[in-house]
């Protein structure tokens, strides 16, 4: 009998970004693997855990642990760093799922967001699947990514009329902005980059820890709002130990 | 006493792409605010009416059609025609809203997908909110794009590690792929644009009516699959009398 494995994506913070269709998915997994990351990720454990208590109807699913294996932040070659490690979850999740799910059973990974973004679960899933001997199946739930939850809260569209939009790792704009695209979302930026862009007639439409409690919306033109941003962020960091946040950079066109 | 006008993502397709959130602000509505455009986009008036009735309880809200602006499609300008058809839409929406919503009522409005991607609600509600007399107060609730029904309907991510990714409307497409991004997403595309990017090593994910009953996904290398992407394509607008399609170009690197 096939297992089958669900990838729900749950949307960023917000318990009531949930789908319809990722609360039937959650409601149909039998055993939730989760790595255990807790101190890369702060306080993300408690979220997903209020969605879980928050959606699932009974509670007679269980949750397997699976040991992260460490990652090398330090690698010069980050992308080959990224994917050791994730070659190494694939081969321990492997093993997880062959211990824990029983014929005919439902796995599920609760995805931060929407899986299709800065997420390696779809991979591990689709390594994992390719390699095992165990007849496996695997869906996709999508959900409501922080790209969408950070133009939903500054009540503003990502792109503008027949324009193109790039989302993108903060590690790219050192480069600068594109010179053809002028909606950009930035997410994974661990500097704020963005602070280098300075006299370049742009607006930033910034979100920490959207859908939250904690969630902070700061807009302006950049050269006038860079700093607040700046200061924020540091005080965050400060009081969450890690800061969660994305951005749009919108440059002025004369047309 | 406030209105607030609430701008709700659907999902695209799928009433189980519905959030939680997207729920409660259905169900917070007085009066549905519609554009009666039922000759340009199809059969997207069942696929709405099939979310409210599967959404709302009870049942005690008016739907308000308002006569849509004819759009000029033939204008050289495509950017100066659309902006002049959102003055006009403005227009008429602000006087059936002072007409038919009252003190204190909220208003809504269903939007196809993330209200944050090639939609023009957001624009309208602004600029009326800021015309206005009346006292308004908007929000907005994100929704699964396309985007993402895509990437979860075929299991891949957008971005492929630490990689940007490209969202596009096909008429910028035919100036070929951008150099720098290898990820692209393309929407809005009447003619199959990517057709034209043949020997070029991408692959392309393609995915029509994503989310309803009749959804058809294709994917291998571009090359392989085109002609047959592009026969799909002629039969679908043969039998609907329209083609609601989208796809993530991914072009080979070598690194
Ligand atoms: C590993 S990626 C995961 C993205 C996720 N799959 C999504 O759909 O948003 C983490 C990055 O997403 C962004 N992010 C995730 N949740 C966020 C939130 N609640 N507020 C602001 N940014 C968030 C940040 O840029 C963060 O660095
Ligand atoms: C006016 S835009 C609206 C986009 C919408 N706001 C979203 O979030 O997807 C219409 C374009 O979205 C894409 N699209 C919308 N719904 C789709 C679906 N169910 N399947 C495939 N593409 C879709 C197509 O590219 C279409 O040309």
């Amino acid at each position: 009998m096939t297992r089958t494995l669900l990838a729900i994506g749950i949307g960023v913070g917000d318990p009531d970004y949930v789908t319809i269709q990722a609360v039937e998915a959650l409601n149909a997994v039998d055993v939730f693997f989760v790595f255990d990351k807790s101190e890369t990720t702060g306080d993300l454990g408690p979220a997903r855990r209020a969605i879980c208590d928050r959606h699932i109807r009974g509670g007679d699913y269980r949750v397997v642990e699976v040991p992260d294996p460490p990652r090398d932040r330090a690698a010069r070659d980050y992308r080959g760093a990224v994917r050791d490690w994730r070659d190494e979850r694939t081969r321990v999740m492997e093993r997880a799922i062959a211990e824990e799910l029983a014929d005919g059973e439902c796995g599920g990974f609760l995805v931060w967001g929407d899986p299709a973004l800065y997420d390696g679960t779809i991979r591990i899933i689709e390594s994992l699947v390719e390699r095992s001997t165990l007849d496996l199946d695997y869906q996709v739930i999508p959900g409501i990514s922080s790209v969408s939850a950070l133009a939903a809260r500054h009540r503003v569209t990502l792109n503008r009329v027949a324009g193109p939009v790039l989302i993108t790792p903060g590690r790219r704009l050192a480069r600068g902005m594109p010179e053809e695209v002028h909606d950009v979302v930035v997410m994974l930026d661990s500097d704020l980059a963005c602070a280098a862009l300075r006299d370049q007639d742009i607006t930033i439409y910034w979100g920490a820890y959207l859908g939250t409690e904690d969630e902070v919306l700061i807009a302006g033109p950049l050269d006038k709002v860079i700093d607040e941003i700046a200061d924020t962020r540091r005080a965050l960091r400060e009081r969450h130990g890690w800061v969660m946040d994305s951005y749009l950079l919108r440059r002025a066109v004369t047309e």
